[in-house]
This record gives C-alpha cells, sequence and structure tokens, in this order.
C-alpha cells in the first residue's frame, strides 16, 4: 500500500524534480500539493505548483499556503538560483486549475486519511506552523513531517555563514515545528551537498525525450546554485523525497535540533545537539547519503514516468 | 446603515462585555465572531464566544482560530484575572453552536461583505497576523484593525512592566500587524485605564433584572485586575467596541508605532513614536477617553438589550 | 564637611555646566574628573574635561577613560546638540594637564578617600562598567552613584522613542551598573525636562561678566536640543550634579531599574518597575524637581564663582 | 631575538602547560601574565598565575584583569573540568609576587616594548576589549592577537552545541576584537580537538621527575574533559601558545569572523564565513594541526625546562 503524503513544497527547480520523483514512485500516493512563499514569491510557487500537477496528470488538490514568514517583512526570494519565474526561466503551459486554501486543504487531507499522512515539507515551513497554531490537533495526527532544510555544524550555510535558505526565510516557523513534538526527520545542507547531481546521472531519463526530460535537461542546465565546471547539483529537495520513497538512502541519527531565530549572525541556524546537552532527541537528522541509489532512483523512475506520461499523451 | 464588523476576541470578562456591547448597538452589524487563544485557552475562549453568540440570540457564525502565539510555546493565560474558564466562573449553557475554522471564516466573510469590514480585534493578534500571512489581499481590504492592545508609553504595562497583555502574548503576531500597511486604532492601556467602569456607572442596567444584567454583575464582580477598593475597573475590550460605535468617544493621535519582540525585558511592548523618528505614522493611537459618555453608552446601550432579550425571551 | 566626589562625564554642554556647578558648591569636594566618549569623542571629552579644570581652577586629577561603548561599534555622538568640539564651539585654552588612565585613578580616588565617594556619571556608563569590572571590590566602597540617564516610561526618549542618550550609548554598560547592587539614583529625563533653564533664569551670573558668564552665555545660546523659541533647555547634567549638592531638589521613589540591551526597537531603555513585579528595587528614581529652587542654585553658585574666579584672577 | 609575548590567561589546567611551554621556549620572552576570570573565578586564577610564575622563576609582572565578563552576570565556570582551584586540586605554594593592575600592565608593556608585542590570549577575551576599550591605540600596536576560543562549524561547541567556553563566557568581549580591526590569529576548537596529549607522548617529561613533570603528571590525570579510556585530553591553550613559539604547526585560513552575542541558542559562537559572504577576512583561522610536531615540542621544552629548574633549584 502506497505511503500517503503532503508535499509542501515552493517550486523551486529541486522542488520540481522533487514532485515528478514522487509522482513517478509508487511507494508514495501524492494526497495534494500545498504552495508556500520561498524560493520565488507565492504567485510564481502556486502556479508552478499547479502546472507541474497538470504536467504529471496529477488529479490531486492543489493549494496556495503562506505568502511569506509568519512575521518578518524583509526577506529575500531566491531568484538568482532559481530565475524569477523559480522554474529557470521553463515555461509551463499555464493551469487553469483551481486552487485551495491551503491551510485547510492540508488540514482535511490529513484528517481524511484512512492511513496517517506524511508530510513532505520541501520549502520554508511557513504552512507547517500555521497548521499547527490552527489545527494543533490535526498536526499531531501526522505519521511525520520530513523536512529539507537546515543542517548539521559541518556543512556551512548557503544563505548566510550560518543558516540554510528554508529555514533563514522563517526560522520562527521552523522553531515552532521543532517545538511541537511530533515525529521529524531532517534532511539538511550536510546531507544535500552528497547528493550531487548532473546530467550524466540521469542517461535514461534524457534518452527518452518526452516532457520530463525535456524539462529536466532545462532545469539542471540552469541551476546556478554551485558554479561548479560540471552541470552537477545538489537535489535538496528531490533527496528528502527519496528519504520517504525509500529510507534505505539515507542514515540518521536521533538528536536534538532546534532553531536559532533571534540572533545577530545566525538566525535561521538549525542548531543540533550532537552531545546532547540541551534537551531530549526530537529529530531523525539526516547524516549520510547512499548517494549511488539516489541518482539511480531519479534516473530509473523519472525516465519511466517519462515514458508513461509519453505513451498517455501520445 | 450599520458598519459591518468582525469581533475577533478571547472572551474573557471584558471581550463578553464589548461583544454585549456590540450586539446592543445598531451603528455595527456582526458579521461573525472569531475566537482566539488568550486570557484563556482556545477552548474555553472559543467555547464561551459560541455561549455568548447563543445567549445574545446572534445568528452570525463563530469560528475558532489560533491555539496559542505563532511561534512561542512559553505564554500563559490571565486566569488570575478571568478565572479557569475565561468569565469569572459564571456558567453560560454550553452550546451546541458549529464552530468553523476561524481563519477562513473571517477571510469569507470580509470578501464577501458588500461593504468594507472593520475587525475589532481585543485579544491577542494571532488570528490577524495569520489572516495576513495566508490571505494578503483580503486582509488589506479591511476598513480598519481596530485593537485592545499595548497602549503609550505613560501607562505601566499589566503584564510586564513595559508591556500588556494582548501585545505580550504573541508578540510577533502584533509586531506583523503594525508593518502591514493598514489602518489601525490602537486603544491601548492608557486609554482604557481611564475607562473604570463599577456596577455604580450601570444603574439601568443593573436594574433591569434580565439574564445580561445577571452576567454583568456576576462579571464585575470577580474581575480581579485591579484590586482597588470600589469595584471598578478598567473596561479594556468594550472601549475598543465603543470607539467603533461612537468614535467621538476617542481623540487620537496619528502616529508611529511599532512592537518590540526580541528584547530582553521589553518583549511586548508597543512603541509609540511621538516625536515622529523613526517611521512614517501608522496608527491611530487613542489618547484621551470621555469616559462619561462611554459609561453612558454601555448602561444604555447594555439595559435595551436585556429589556428587548427578556421580551423576545419571554 | 563637604562630600568628596568624582565627576564621570562626556563634556558636553550641560557636564561643563555641572562640573561648573560643583567647582562652585562647597557641600562638595571634587576629588577628580574622569572622561568618557559620548557626546563627542574622548579625545574632545577629555580635552575639555581638562580645560574646564583649567577654568576653574581644579587641582583635582582629570582622567581619560573609555574610548567608546563596551564592544558596540556603530554608535553615533551627539554633535548636533553639542557641536563638534562638545562645548557648541565655544574655544577653551589648550590644556596642558597631564591626563591620567581613568579607570585606575577612579579606582585609586575611591580607595584612598577617607570618606566614602559618591560617583556622579553624567555620561555614558562605560566608565562605571569598566571600573565594576577591574575594581569590583572598590566599586563596592561607592557611597552611591548618581547617574543621568534614562528615565521613566512617561518621558519619551531623546534618542529613540524609548531610549535616552547616554544609556543608548552603552546599554550594556548601564546594564552592568544596576545589576551589581550597589546604591543608585537615578536622574532621568522624567525629571530633567522639568529642569528647564533659559538666560532668564540666571540674571545674577549673566550679570557678572566673569569666565564662567560668557562662556554658560554661549553655551546656552548654541545648546540646540529643543529647539524652543526661548533659549530654555533641559539642564540634565547639573540636575543630577544638584541633586548631590542639596538633595532636597529631587523627590524619588525606590524602585526596580533593569536596562533594555537586546531589543530590536527598545535597546538603551531604563525599565522601571512601578509596580514591584520584576525585582527588587534598587534604584531611587528622580521623579519631582523643585524648579526653583535648581535654577536659584544655578545662578547664585554660579555668579558667586564668577566674581570668585575674577577677583583671584585679577 | 625572541619575539616578545603577554599571556592573557585564567588557569586553568591546560593554561599552566601553555605558560610552561612558554617559559621553557626561547622563541618567545614572556613580558608579563594577565589574569582574567573565565575557568575559575579571578581570585583563583589570579593566584595561580603568580604561583606558576614563582613555580618557573619567571621575574615578569603578573597583573589581575576582569572579575567578569563585561556586562553579563550569569556565568559559569569550568570547575567541572578543571577543579574549584583551577589547577585540578594541585597545591601550588601560595605566592607573595605583588600583582599588578592587569589592563594598566598589558598597556604598559605594549607601549615599553622595543619590539611589537604578541597578545596571548588563553582565557576569555574580556580584559582584551578592556584594553581596546580604554587604551585603543595601545592596542592598534600589538603585533597579533592569538587566541585559543571558537571554532570553525564542523567542531561542536564544547559549552553548548555552539559555543565554545572561552567565547561563550564572555561573547561581547569576543564580538570587540572580531570587529577592532587588528590581525587575530584563532585557535579554536577545531584545531584543539586535533591536539590530543596524553602521558604516553610526554616520555621525556615524565621521566624527568622534576617540578614540571610533577606538576603535569597531575593536571593530565586530573583533566576531566573528555571522559575518554586513555589519559588524552586537548591542550587548547598550549597549541596557541605552540603556534607562536612554532608557526609552522598549524595551517591557517584567512577568513571572516565575527561573534554571535545575542542568540536565544547561539550565543558565544564563533561565526566563520569560508565563503567569503558578510565581510572582508579579518582572522586566521587555525584548520589543521601537526599533531605529532606539537606533542614532540611540548616533550622536548616542558623536559628542558624541569632539568634546568632542577638544576638551578637544587
Amino acid at each position: 500500500m502506497p505511503r500517503p503524503i503532503i508535499i509542501d513544497t515552493d517550486p523551486g527547480i529541486d522542488d520540481a524534480l522533487a514532485i515528478m520523483l514522487a509522482a513517478a514512485s509508487p511507494e508514495v500516493k501524492i494526497l495534494g500539493i500545498v504552495a508556500v512563499a520561498g524560493n520565488v514569491g507565492l504567485e510564481h510557487t502556486a502556479a508552478n505548483a499547479a502546472s507541474l500537477a497538470d504536467l504529471l496528470r496529477l488529479t490531486c488538490p492543489v493549494g496556495r499556503g503562506a505568502s511569506g514568514p509568519l512575521w518578518r517583512r524583509d526577506t529575500s526570494s531566491a531568484t538568482e538560483v532559481h530565475g524569477t519565474n523559480g522554474l529557470g526561466g521553463y515555461q509551463l503551459p499555464t493551469s487553469t486549475r483551481p486552487l485551495e486554501a491551503g491551510i485547510p486543504l492540508c488540514a482535511r487531507l490529513i484528517e481524511t486519511s484512512p492511513e496517517p499522512v506524511t508530510v513532505v515539507a520541501i520549502g520554508p515551513l511557513t504552512n507547517i506552523a500555521l497548521l499547527i497554531n490552527q489545527h494543533p490537533e490535526t498536526a499531531r495526527k501526522v505519521e511525520r513531517f520530513v523536512i529539507m532544510g537546515g543542517g548539521t555544524l559541518d556543512v556551512l550555510g548557503n544563505t548566510t555563514p550560518a543558516a540554510e535558505f528554508n529555514i533563514y526565510y522563517d526560522p520562527d516557523a521552523a522553531a515552532c515545528l521543532f517545538n511541537f513534538g511530533v515525529p521529524i526527520t531532517m534532511v539538511g545542507l550536510n546531507a544535500t551537498h552528497q547528493a550531487l547531481v548532473g546530467s550524466a546521472h540521469l542517461p535514461r531519463l534524457l534518452a527518452s525525450g518526452g516532457p520530463v526530460a525535456k524539462m529536466v535537461a532545462h532545469l539542471i542546465a540552469s541551476y546556478h546554485e554551485n558554479h561548479q565546471p560540471s552541470d552537477e547539483s545538489a537535489q535538496h529537495d528531490s533527496l528528502a523525497l527519496a528519504a520517504v520513497v525509500d529510507p534505505s538512502i539515507l542514515t540518521t541519527s536521533h538528536l536534538h535540533v532546534d532553531v536559532e531565530n533571534i540572533g545577530r549572525l545566525t538566525a535561521g541556524m538549525t542548531v543540533v545537539d550532537h552531545l546532547g546537552r540541551t534537551g531530549k532527541p526530537n529529530c531523525d537528522v539526516a547524516i549520510d547519503v547512499n548517494v549511488t541509489q539516489f541518482r539511480e532512483l531519479l534516473d530509473s523512475r523519472l525516465s519511466q514516468l517519462d515514458i508513461s506520461l509519453t505513451g498517455q499523451g501520445g
């Protein structure tokens, strides 16, 4: 039986790949997709989420969640990485799919699922904090929150020296989740920086020539995060998704994690207590990645999806 | 034509009087009541809001909003002032009225009202921040937010030396509202401490002997905020409501207000810039109260309401 | 027997008047003057302190203390009030008096005084924090710290909406003093704003025509703090000094005071706990000023000093 | 020509070894030792510094500096690591050596040295901040500050998950140094955790049987930092000293470093900007340690010192 999941997302190039991977994986069933502001503004992330659902022929509902952080106003987007439209300039047809209010949608999907739901949150955690705040009992029914964000101290922040983008964007929302008391898996930069993927790792997909292949080729080429000589880049969000599809891809440690949301220099930093000094473990922290297995999963699943879409489409 | 209002509230003794005043005043039309955690927990404030709506025979919907501050966990309630049930131990019949999800309700009421809506927020501002976050365009359609909270520097905080309860409970939510850029009237402690009301000021109401009179007599007797020799106490929330019913009760100054939400000693303080140094005016700050007029309004309106309820009820 | 005092100061126009008042008052004996950075940089405040000591024929040592706040770098001076040289452009002859290291001087004077010393601190409190830090036992021997700074909530800050200049300049130093556990009198803006002095209040001095009269006339004319139609301005620092010369000029309340040094909007605010919620009283807070008595003291003492200097000088 | 150094220290077990190494090394000349509160209170660190100077027959002056952090009061010591007397219970004869005021001593030594002085600061940086504050021009004459403290993100804090003890004890003082604009070498936990030393690495010293050997054997046995099966522990402070004696022991990177001194969870964290986003490089950050060379230096130098002391003493 597939695991029911909700994808909370700010697509975003690597978000797009994560959604594709979910659509391609029989191990999970996408109950809904909820957009949040982050990599780009909500008007783009919501539109992208809907267009991706169209492209992938997903019948699940798509929702619009938070338009910005809980209270901070001076946030910046990541358009230098994702382009102004969030997809590196790739143009998907505009969706006519109706968008629901995101937080009520999320709550309804959790409440009505016969099996406990896993929430895969691969953008800022604002929607999650809103869910916790308005529907605390519902949020406690979630099987697990698998988030892409933060990291352990041994990998540098990608937004400030100490902070990763998703957490930095709304550190208060992240602090809310980590202090709520539910199962969390944190797939942070220390893990995702191991998950480098380039076109060389996706031979079957890129050979398939369908709509997924076309889009992924564009996204990988336009993903300007690392400025590496090759086109490899860290596939942050699809690693979090992959950890739900195939948990053996990650090894984790059970540790206490909290989020600095006050600091002069460190706001948005996930503070991982490796030595168990400050609190009870509340998070399974991704430590090691089986990169070969991850690349193989991406390539095999996305190429199958592409063939299937082409077949159905043709 | 009555002014359409939404009451955002955490009843709460003085909240109850404010709701009664609204129900009794033809100048306003209550579109809905949304509960928020504050004086007591959401389970009590929502139940009290519903029971009050029953008592007052209000046909408007009642909603359940935020169960606590945006992200802080270590908040305390004000049960020493309002009793454990929020109404000083007064028992209203339990309502069987269905409660809607508060934020979507608030958004729908604003969107569907033919006239711009005034939101009277007399509890912590968490629901307001959630509305701004999830429905920013809707929040911008609000005619004005009239809030009870904070104050100018010349009146002491009632929760810490610098902070009033509603703002202290969720300073981040308050900062969110004050930085959003919509018309705000702040009815703070500097104003409400002028609005002392005791049984001596409500002769007609207390003589009427109906359900409102009975409840108000109990509430006034049990309101342990001031420990004054008489039973006078500051009617914080009904002053904010009165300012909508009859704006001439207040004089205001147009000033810049922001909320300290980081400080070691001053979190929850409304920082009013009387000298115009730090920003553009964003708030009409209540300065002076016509107390006689306010007491007269309360007594005349609540006694009429009581008679009407008795008449209708009998 | 005169009360031995050390004046810790950042002259500064109103500092100059305070030093003159001390020099003119037999009730106090100036053991030393220690300069601190504040209104203008230490190079000016130290030079001004030395030149004033020359002008007033003081034989006490003059010291150079802190060149800036304990750790903050982004402080601003108050040159718009005091002019770039700190004395509104008034040129005193450059002193050739040797300047001692300020903190050791301060400690030595406290230790060697047969009577307990009163420290009158009328600039930022950096030197005081440095004394406490390096010579805690010595600092505990101080009879009392009488400071000009901060204020109660009912008077606005003069640097930010919540903060007075001396405290704002180095809030950490102020927090250090208020948490050290020694007798403190705080003469804040709420008191000094009552102590308006203009040339009309100094008839005898301005008639005397000596060097003090000449300098005071210039200082009062150049003191651009209030932009009032008359030349009246709040004589902050000489009020603190006057409170040592004649304690009956002030009425005080014994309250708990601490200093916000973290806040986003309120750093540098003195938080006075009028209702006794947050701690044991640690400060005599100046509340009311006998303004007539204060003006009379200034005029009578400074005019006598001027005559005496002219007589001796001639 | 030996390099003139001042040792700023809170002995402290590993401080004691660092002072011994300095005394044993002809490459450096100890101009003075200044004690600061840290591992234990100033009364102990100053007494220990004096007793160590006696034991090592140092003729340089010893000073007493700061008795605690710049302004924080709620600091804790590290007695669980260093014992209540700071030397793991080892009793040195009480010194009768007079102690000078530490900051003036430090300033005088820097000013009067014919060669620019290197300050080796192996305790909290309070004395350094006080020097910068009271003697900024003097502090700018320092050749380099070599500090033991902080670390890069890849090694865990030893006091909180993000902070090392010396920086955590007085983060404001550390922020003061890092923002002052002088050459700094930071020998942090990421480096010192490589510098494990146990009795097995000091064969010549432990064989020598003199007073240094006796004391070091005791110190190593009582150093309860790591709870490792062997008696190896990180010799934090002597690594910083060794970096002055023989710079080839370390490899460093030139990076921007600042200190978080506000955070809810991260106060005392050194924020190292490996990717050059936040400012100009201001610090040579120790990255790699030649451990063999370091152990050899300790063993050879301390054993020679021991023989020399025994010879002179006998």
